[in-house]
């Protein structure tokens, strides 16, 4: 038995990523493909490599087929404020539902609206009783509630690098929490597929810049989890920077060491918070930890530093951001949602180099 | 039962791109991983994306331990000279070899004579005798012999790109022989893993230049295999490049329609040759057939136009030389000759972008 | 005593080129700035390279104070079919104009139709009575016509590329007309400043592709040149490619060798050909000619080779499409209207790495 | 009359940008190069964009030529320790020296052990009574004691983007300076010539990683230079990240802010501090500060933003780390030690895209 899957906005590059691992995960099945461009076309006209692996056609989110398609989960992959208007239509049939965008990772539209300002949204929330509901969806903080979700908001793909960079030392209070700052460097796949000025070949090539310092996003969803593992409301620094690479987050965090406290004790921590994770890799410090090492994989790996002069610890996490941090982590969710095994389809290296 | 695999060499790009395969093979195994550096370290150290995956220690060529591993293959990921001077040892012991150099690639030692002379080796070839037993490893075109086969030649990365775009072609007469040229441009990962000059990161940034022009030794397996194809001695020019890219060739070649005969018919000749080719994706005139398509996946994508004004006939083909161009075709080759689905362990599209 | 310049699309590439080439040159001075884009912005905020080197507004083609400006000479950096609307304007006032686009690149309307056709455009020439008196902005083959031209179009980069790589070869005979082949390669700049979902950064990066295939423009301009050089109607197959760099075009150009010719004289030619030629290098067979020699530089790197197995010579170019590729060879042109030493300005060697 | 240069280490990255902008220096002649490695060859056959701009030999340090030379000041364009052997020969014959290395950064040995130690050097200084006479060559910092040196220590690429961030902030104590973290980025160039499996093209293509974390010598500069501007000893975080680009350097320096300084007000600050300065440029908060608008040039971009969740200061420093970060910066000294234009041989805006 199958899982029966609909992918809404299936023509992005978070589209694409739960379709690449999709069509060869073992025990799901893409029924239908959602997007509002290019219906009729094929999605392997629309994205080659797929051809031979998925030959289905993208329909509109109109089009009538898509009621009397028997669907188990539907992904919503699609920019924010899609998700919102149209997740009560899937939860009355029972479908469950996984978005991407930051439509379900908070639960209070209080939370939600500090983020939606930031995005330049400034209509209210359009589902707010559903917030309840909604689980985050970060299997290593939230595997239990996952299960039973019938709502999953899939984590920013920074977030995801930054809260699993830092929940152990949080957790444990090995680290002085007002002395947090994430300063994070993606690859340009991170903005997504639509052209822009920024992102557009020649400018990006052989450039790198900081962006919405002091003014992202994501800062409300690191905050919010780091705030439940401490027991106590945190406030963190937040710099993400665009490098002229394709995939890969890197997240540098600077955290003030707590007296007392080595940096053997914060190995020791990470081990035995993540000692069950499928998906984290802990290297040893003086590991060069580079981002080719999750390219295309689900994993997050993670090393950390201590600088003794300053008693600054210093965390690295690299992930991929279109993998573990969207599509990967997704589909990681939803083998959760189902009872199948967590790393099911999920299980590639990557290649190198 | 699971196909024993040896891989020696597993230290560098080829190697590196068998394990990534063949440790999530269902119907294989890798029992060793044998180099003459970094041994004693895991393969996970070197590679750190394989953690988790394949965390074998490479072994010394000398290794007492090697005897008496049971093995079906070894795959020799090796710079040319390596295997002829150790294949013996292994058919001797019943097991078979698959060879990525150009140690097995010819049948006769006077066309090895002038392959090796283009790559500074002014040596005979050391197993002379096992030429004739030896196989060019392109499926495509020796699907049944490789069955049978002890010694496998893995083709060239470039070779491969040239001869699927011109096989059906040459096989029909479809063009004027004496007027083909390949010009080909390969990502830098074709250099393999070793460090130089001319492939450091900043000397190779923002820079494409030709390199051994007339003068590369690809040059005689594709004319080898074209001549058999068009029972009459071809010769051809060839011309490879190197841009800053990671993976992919792109080799578009030129050759004159022959009078009498369309573009249609060209189309329709390849559709028939390679009709039950799983590895053969055909594109119709006027795609953008782009190398990103086929990157991390074992496809050859195909395209043609015809230029009406001087009557050239345009083809383009892109692989991954890492994957079609050399581990994932000697996985191919390995499922043949062991009776597997030819496809196993192949099925990735690959991830875009 | 200063030329005066008006740039007209000042804020494309090509424009930008201009500018900052004009900024440092010792006898020209940048007097307006027109765009239809950003109108009312100092170009150092749309460049902030610039700041410093060139702070002027950019002013509407509507400007008032156009028409007040005291201009010898505007260089229109537009797209193909400003330059035909608009020269008559500024010809009636005495200023001389370099032109871009294809617009001026072709003394009769057939071609320019033929070549419009390959763009698109459907309408006839909008001023084909100064399509007699237009020249062909290429200093190395028609310096004496640009001395007095009143319309310069200068050539396009592809075409620069390949009748610098061909001419010698051509005029003195030494290959077969028939058999020329170019295969062009450009990094990704050429394609401008607007963003499209093909020159998206995610899109392009480790991706090659051919394009526009036995159906570029530049073909027009290259057999044009290569027919007057020849005394004879020459039909070239032209291939352009985009592979993930910025800067450079590296042309590969093949042509079959005539009996009784050899590589030295090939060279002997080249050297007299251009031996007074201030842009032009040429480098012994062997070298490898890499295109990040000629980034930033106004020069184009020419080296050949010969395939005595199947008598091909094969020549190689190598220039910056944004420099002798555009705006370089255009300040190049205005010298040599103005009387100014032809190197003024130009005399700048590039960065490496 | 010019200033008669000397270049020692011409062969490397560093060598060669000094000599790109010296070849094109109003005010400067460049009489000899002189490297260990490639002896006897043009520096424009290793470097071919130089040709027609400098095509001198080089000559051996050993060259009894080299005596005879007249020199008026040489460039150590050397890896550490040779700088330190050398200078007194050169000193003792009038000739000033700008040393590219940490050989005369710090002008007492303990510190210049520190630094020693972690580039792996464990012998003492063999000059130590040059160290005295050495004066740190940041022309923005010590502008009057570089007119009168005779050894100029070369500041570090990173050292010059964190000091020139810093400096006004520190002077006029804005922050709180026990708070100060340094997280740079730098392109590859950084790492100079030398081939190494590191910098391998394809091991350095899409991936980054932070390197040499509480352990990069830059930092013993960065302290030194800060704590005189606070009259305060100083201990800061430093972080070096590389990151697949061929040039630049960008720094995102955070403090706190102390309690009644507003963003304006450090804005202020900065303006005054570096009124007079011609290669810094300030961009108001909101600037997406691109490493790309100084790439190429002498000049350093600088803005900053305020994060008033946490009262940080973010500051954004861009430079180019083989012009303003090496090559660039070492002319502008020469300039000044010489009575020159600061800025000659120095107007260059560079290329873009």
């Amino acid at each position: 038995m199958k899982v029966k899957v609909g992918i809404i906005g299936a023509g992005g590059y978070g589209g694409c990523g739960a379709i690449e691992i999709l069509s060869r995960h073992p025990y799901a099945e893409i029924k239908c493909l959602v997007d509002i461009q290019d219906t009729g076309r094929l999605i392997s006209e629309i994205y080659p490599h797929l051809k031979g692996f998925c030959d289905l056609p993208i329909i509109s989110p109109d089009d009538p087929v898509l009621e009397n398609t028997d669907l188990d989960i539907v992904f919503f992959a699609t920019p924010d404020g899609v998700g919102q208007s149209e997740a009560k239509r899937w939860l009355k049939r029972g479908v469950r539902i996984i978005d991407y965008s930051g439509d379900f990772r908070f639960n209070d539209p209080e939370t939600y609206k500090s983020y939606a300002e930031r995005i330049g949204k400034k209509e209210p929330h359009k589902s707010p009783e559903l917030l309840k509901k909604a689980v985050y969806g970060l299997p290593e903080l939230h595997r239990e509630k996952i299960k039973k979700a019938s709502i999953v908001g899939n984590p920013g793909c920074f977030a995801i690098s930054c809260i699993l960079g830092l929940a152990p030392a949080v957790k444990y209070k090995l680290i002085e929490f007002e002395s947090i700052i994430c300063d994070s460097k993606t690859g340009v796949s991170g903005a997504g597929k639509k052209p822009s000025p920024n992102f557009h070949y020649p400018a990006r090539y052989d450039s790198m810049n900081a962006y919405k310092v002091a003014a992202h996003q994501h800062v409300f969803e690191i905050e919010k989890e780091l705030s439940r593992l401490a027991n106590k409301e945190l406030k963190i620094t937040f710099t993400p920077h665009v490098v002229p690479m394709c995939r890969g987050i890197l997240s540098t965090i600077y955290a003030n060491l707590k007296e007392g406290f080595t940096l053997d004790d914060v190995f020791d921590a990470y081990r035995e918070f993540y000692k069950n994770e499928r998906f984290i890799r802990l290297f040893e410090p003086g590991t060069l930890l580079q981002t080719a090492y999750v390219r295309g994989s689900n994993f997050c790996n993670i090393c950390m530093e201590f600088d003794k002069r300053t008693r600054k610890l210093i965390i690295l996490t690299a992930i991929d951001n279109l993998v573990k941090g969207q599509a990967g982590n997704a589909v990681q969710n939803m083998n959760i949602m189902f009872g199948i095994d967590e790393d099911a389809g999920l299980l590639f290296s990557g290649n190198y180099p």
